[in-house]
């Protein structure tokens, strides 16, 4: 994959539960939780309360499975983050020494393998907002963190929910992106009664892009934009499904009564397209290339980043997100740019 | 608009409430129903309980103010059909017989105007499969019906339930198209505590093309596609957002182990890129160049019909979706296909 880049081959979506996490989840007996299957032993981690939860397997914790992955596939540096229930589940007064904790020792991780380990860290969200925003400027000080992560549901009540203001202040002062990436989907009454046969997939493949467009949108709509106007976010799945509905989107925001006479209609107010190309970044985990094509366009072939979403995904995916890139790419440069230059560059990745 | 075009510009999605209709509402005291605000007098159409509705104005019910919408933007012929809540309001055993009123009185209105007015039937959904099905056959010979509309709750439970196999088929038989449209869109409660300050857009820009995309997905899951390989279906707004994801649907399905488990994965079942290709058609209401190119990319550009959405979205986003084609379209000839050549062609507009 490496041989035609000028620039190192970047993973901007790539999840890792360090052992101290899983730790934390193994001694809980409510969901979120790490259980095991008293049939096979097996360990997985459940999320919600029903769910079937997904095999602990090293894949998801072994800092060496994780490298080889990246060997095999060309990659050379990942910035990699914890997946859902990040630290949701703490209780609010301790919340913020754990994040400490697991921050800093997965920045101790990222040194073991020099120059190809870096993280977005998982902020103490269910804290106070001012611990939340004093770990945010302590974390300019760690040497591998180069953003955090946050989902849609935010403190809970969403990404419009004005108590987020002053975390995405404290971010956007310290130029600290945000990896936007899916929390819990959509509620499980709009697959109807016969998903219990369609497994993973109207959750997956739908409910996740669906919740981060959502996010992002309620996010546009509160005037978070305007209100933090730096704010850079990195979207996972090359922006959920923003970039193909944006027009719509505009259209509903330029006619809407209730917008124009709460006087959110400016002239000079933000569009849709101007936060894509100057808020935010999309990733090009979308498996295809009229996707990727739509995210490029929407946003600007400097501002989409190559990912894999491994290990949730399976390793065989790698190559549909790669081919993509170089079906949708105008030639090398650009290639260049998706597979890692765009990522090196705002990450600061060396 | 036409000076361009050799063939007619045809309008696929263009709504109108025949009065009779509207008499239907206005008789009930719960909702769906037409309400009069007591201080304005004006009459508003409430589909769901908690909601403000929207204007009953002319542009809702009177054939002569579409004509004049029509001539205003020069398109030629439109294909008519009920918005929601469409017949779903009605007693299992009148259904039928209402059901008749309604489309046979749509079917003369169509003849006011020669040559420029067709429709899309409303179905009894609410009555017994076979009374369905026979009002299916009936259609077949009224001379201005070119298809019926159908939202994802389909009769109640998805467009995913067995139930509906044998209105399927019976479209399928007689080759009537089906016209996809949104229904209620998604539960409120993703669109969180602040959603009354955001006017329609949520529901509207986001809500609407998501529930289209689950209903076809889910559609998909249940192997609808196998069991009635033959049917078409106009799907509203470009496809929800299924361009955009049908890469990431499809990773989703080839890897999922419940799917394979169930023996539905056979190496010659149909992908989420067959289905595009061989059973939807995309309407053109999307407002932008990039999703417009993703639906002709997905579908093919002999797949892609233009539409207004008329009068739900105001008339000058028609404009923009008649630019969107322009920007988009290889060509006069492309140009003329999606603006009507593809319609006329598959719906036998003549």
């Amino acid at each position: 994959m490496t041989q035609s880049s000028k620039s190192p081959v970047v993973d901007v979506h790539s999840h890792l539960y360090p052992n101290l996490y899983i730790d934390l989840l193994r001694d809980r007996t409510e969901v979120p939780c790490v259980r095991s299957n008293p049939d096979t032993n097996e360990l997985r981690l459940v999320n919600r309360a029903g769910e079937n939860g997904k095999p602990m397997t090293p894949l998801l914790y072994d800092i060496s499975t994780k490298i080889a992955f990246m060997d095999e596939h060309g990659i050379d540096i990942s910035v990699l983050s914890l997946g859902n229930p990040w630290l949701d589940f703490l209780p609010s007064e301790t919340a913020g020494d754990v994040a400490k904790t697991i921050n800093d020792s997965t920045n101790e991780l990222c040194k073991t393998y020099p120059g190809r380990l870096f993280f977005f860290a998982a902020l103490p969200l269910s804290a106070p907002t001012n611990v939340i925003v004093a770990e945010i400027f302590r974390l300019q000080a760690a040497s591998h963190v180069r953003g955090i992560i946050l989902g849609p549901g935010g403190l809970g009540e969403g990404l419009d929910d004005e108590k987020l203001v002053p975390v995405f202040q404290a971010a956007e002062e310290i130029c600290m992106p945000v990896f936007l990436h899916p929390h819990h989907g959509l509620p499980s009454s709009v697959w109807g009664p016969c998903c219990g046969s369609y497994g993973q997939v109207p959750a997956v493949s739908l409910g996740f892009p669906m919740e981060t467009t959502i996010g992002l949108v309620r996010m546009i709509l509160a005037g978070i934009f305007e209100k933090v106007p730096n704010l850079q976010i990195i979207v996972s799945h090359a922006g959920g499904t923003l970039p193909f509905l944006a027009g719509r989107i505009e259209s509903c925001i330029e006619h809407d009564r209730v917008l124009a006479a709460e006087g959110k209609l400016k002239s000079d107010r933000r569009t849709v397209w101007d936060i894509l190309k100057n808020n935010l970044y999309l990733n090009s985990v979308i498996f295809d290339k009229i996707g990727l094509k739509a995210a490029i366009e929407a946003s600007g072939v400097d501002r989409v980043m190559f990912g894999t979403d491994h290990p949730l995904f399976p390793p065989a995916s790698v190559k549909t997100n790669v081919k993509a890139v170089g079906d949708t790419s105008g030639g090398t440069d650009e290639y260049d740019m998706i597979m890692g230059g765009n990522a090196a560059r705002v990450l600061r990745l060396f």
